[in-house]
């Protein structure tokens, strides 16, 4: 198989191709919750109430959702621990590992894009 | 302004706001056509109905919808040429371009991704 062209000018058929690529993975990272909920779980595993904490606005119906086609999709875990009452922990996969790279720029992006807004509102 | 530590430990305030950066990322290229058409865009600037193919399975009337909220953004440009009948070119602003990263992380994930459900099937 050969490396995706990092060409500028590419043809029809590459960009398309390309295009589908991020189609795919945005397929299965829908939405604006999966992408933070897998963040905040590689930096560390946590209980619901934690989760609901760090994603800020999220209610509890969505978060079980979100949370259960993560399961489903094989990036997080969902541990039960006999405590009395029980422990629940979720944590990362190692597939979501995979995800480093894209979390890495999306959260560079976010940050100069946050300082950019706060600049152009200051001109 | 310190840079965003890549340290795996961080603290519970980095790691919401690391979150919160992905937030804001996702709040703007919200949905699963922005990413796909900015990125389009960037291999070549695009009339309405190349778009309408390259991003096959998107209705006009969305296209529409999210090529606006692109251009309000400052993402894209929208190019009026005085032909008969005119001509309206898209094509991405400088800003677009600041996308790169996240956008070729986006895609090389997709396509591992696609790879992996496809060996995951074969089993």
């Amino acid at each position: 198989m050969e490396p995706i062209s990092r060409e500028p000018v590419i043809s029809r058929e590459e960009c398309t191709a390309s295009v589908r690529h991020i189609r795919d993975a945005l397929y299965v990272l829908n939405g604006k919750w999966k992408l933070p909920l897998i963040f905040s779980l590689t930096e560390s595993s946590k209980r619901f109430g934690e989760l609901q904490r760090v994603l800020d606005g999220i209610t509890p119906k969505v978060l079980v959702k979100e949370l259960k086609e993560l399961e489903l999709n094989g990036f997080v875990l969902r541990k039960v621990y006999p405590t009395t009452p029980v422990t629940v922990i979720y944590e990362v996969t190692p597939y979501a590992g995979t995800l480093h790279n894209v979390l890495n720029e999306l959260k560079e992006w976010g940050y100069k894009h946050r300082e950019k807004i706060k600049s152009d509102m200051r001109k």
